[in-house]
């Protein structure tokens, strides 16, 4: 019997033997009231190019043979590197106008992971999230230890004013004057965007491996050494081979307290949903509670998707199917190549 | 046909129409390789006697009328003012000879939810994820920010060697020792015990609801800004009326990695499991992947249950049934009260 199921193997195409999903990539520049109204012509090409880059160069990559984690890593350091996006160059202010950066990544396979929070002196906070994931026994490095530990991998640091930018400093004198003065407590700040802003990437490779980063410069404003949902496997960012690879974008503490990128992969593995019907739920659940954001997911098939609760999401994709990139809730799928 | 259902409603007896699930608490001191020839009986009573203060005082609240969010918190907060548990008075030493706090607290009928890391001046962590979650917006803060939340909470501030004791000094040079040199990387110990050590509470109240406490010191010989699982909502300490509330202790980048406490959670909602079963298969699976630990558990039928794969876990459970006091796997459950 061994024998004939091998004769029988060694007879089939190798397409039908090997059987992998098709290598695909998703990447996302921030979910929340994007008014169309405010943005010219001008801006909106510099976006939709910025992430046609950060997309492009994460798909020739798998196209070549390379690993998701490579993928979701060159995507995201792209995003960090622009300014158009809350997270490494663009990252907003905190109270104290200075910066603080969170970075996650997660690997499908063997389900390793690293994140780093309230980092202020790496450059690109996802590469140390990275090294954190391959080169420490730990997941979760913070603050001034996290940055010994770049040092010690000798990944390139900044002067904490590399992250100053024109535009969100006026975002954070907008922010303080909102806020209201609630003594010993920290309080909301009533701008629909000043929680939002994140960039990440999602991924599967020709080995079927699926990989998820997600790297943010948090709420503008923040305090008291907050830290989001990014940092925190499961709510912000989270992959497994045997459900699906999820990043996040949105009001950090709704996507920690209902475990979004983790809900989501568990619908599918023990639910037996598909992976876009599950991201849809539990976004719109999110909703129900008070939380808004989105999500972009890939599963084990090579499906990709986002589902997200807010006027726009910056947002991009590609596999054999080809490319769509898109910020308003109401463009529909238009796949160029 | 209302009318009808209301006449029947006020006509059914009142246990009925209540049928609240009974109140519970259980309790743990973590999990770890404990020695019963290395324990004196004198040692063994000493714990005995603070895992009963700790589970008799939240059984009290709970069996007067109280909320399990309160009981929770009291119940750390005994372990934690206890030098025998790595958390608080006890908590064990970072590589650089002082002490990083790290705890977290949910509540299942809102997933309202604090959680702090790396904390050193705040004498109950506990009283802090708890005042993040009542009086900030956020879910969680870490280490001066975090501290200086604490201050404008007016919580007890202590000095970081409140935390000194002997016993943990010890146990950091011999960590020390034991651990090779690796140059720019963080390095494991050949100790089994020297990732262990965390105490944490899940109780049900008269009103159904659940809630989860968790509070640590985290790894001896802790470097880089380390934290755990503790803080990562899902990881090690979880909460959801709909399901269950657990918490953990153990080798926190396999809990964080595997999402224990939200997974068990997961497979009750999804797939329909006992929670005591849910608990036990994650734990199993758990130890498959090379991670070591424990949890307890609650679920919405009151069921109080824990799961380990460890020689020992410090634990404690009390009910309607009666009080349950154990430390090694091979005690079998002997109820008193």
């Amino acid at each position: 019997m061994k024998r004939l199921l091998l004769i029988l193997a060694l007879g089939m195409p190798a397409t039908i033997l090997a059987a992998a999903p098709p290598v695909g990539i998703v990447i996302h520049g921030g979910a929340g009231t994007i008014d169309r109204s405010q943005m010219s012509s001008e801006q909106q090409k510099n976006y939709e190019a910025t992430l046609a880059e950060a997309v492009n160069k994460g798909y020739e990559l798998l196209a070549a043979g390379g690993s998701s984690v490579d993928a979701v890593t060159l995507a995201v350091t792209v995003l960090e590197n622009s300014p158009l996006f809350n997270a490494g160059k663009g990252a907003v202010y905190t109270w104290e106008e200075t910066h603080e950066l969170d970075a996650a990544i997660m690997m499908g396979q063997d389900r390793n992971a690293g994140a780093v929070a309230s980092v202020t002196t790496v450059k690109n906070p996802i590469l140390l999230a990275r090294a954190v994931m391959e080169k420490s026994e730990h997941v979760m490095l913070t603050g001034k230890g996290a940055e010994q530990f770049a040092l010690a991998q000798q990944l390139e640091q900044v002067d904490n004013s590399y992250f100053n930018t024109e535009f969100r400093y006026e975002a954070l004198k907008r922010a303080r004057q909102a806020q209201q003065s609630v003594p010993h407590q920290a309080a909301i700040i009533p701008d629909p965007n000043w929680k939002m802003g994140t960039v990440g990437a999602v991924a599967i490779d020709k080995d079927g491996n699926l990989a998820a980063a997600t790297s943010t410069g948090g709420m503008t404003a923040k305090r008291w050494g907050r830290v989001g949902d990014v940092p925190v496997i499961g709510a912000g960012n989270f992959a497994d081979n045997t459900s699906c690879a999820v990043s996040g974008t949105g009001h950090g503490e709704y996507f920690i307290r209902y475990n979004v990128a983790s809900d989501i992969c568990a619908r599918v593995k023990y639910q037996g949903k598909n992976a876009a019907v599950a991201a849809k739920e539990v976004i719109t659940e999110l909703l129900d509670a008070g939380g808004t954001g989105g999500v972009i997911v890939v599963d084990a098939q090579g499906e990709l998707s986002w589902a997200f609760n807010t006027p726009g999401m910056y947002r991009a994709k590609r596999n054999h199917r080809g490319t769509v990139i898109e910020i308003f809730a109401d463009e529909s799928e238009k796949i160029s190549n």
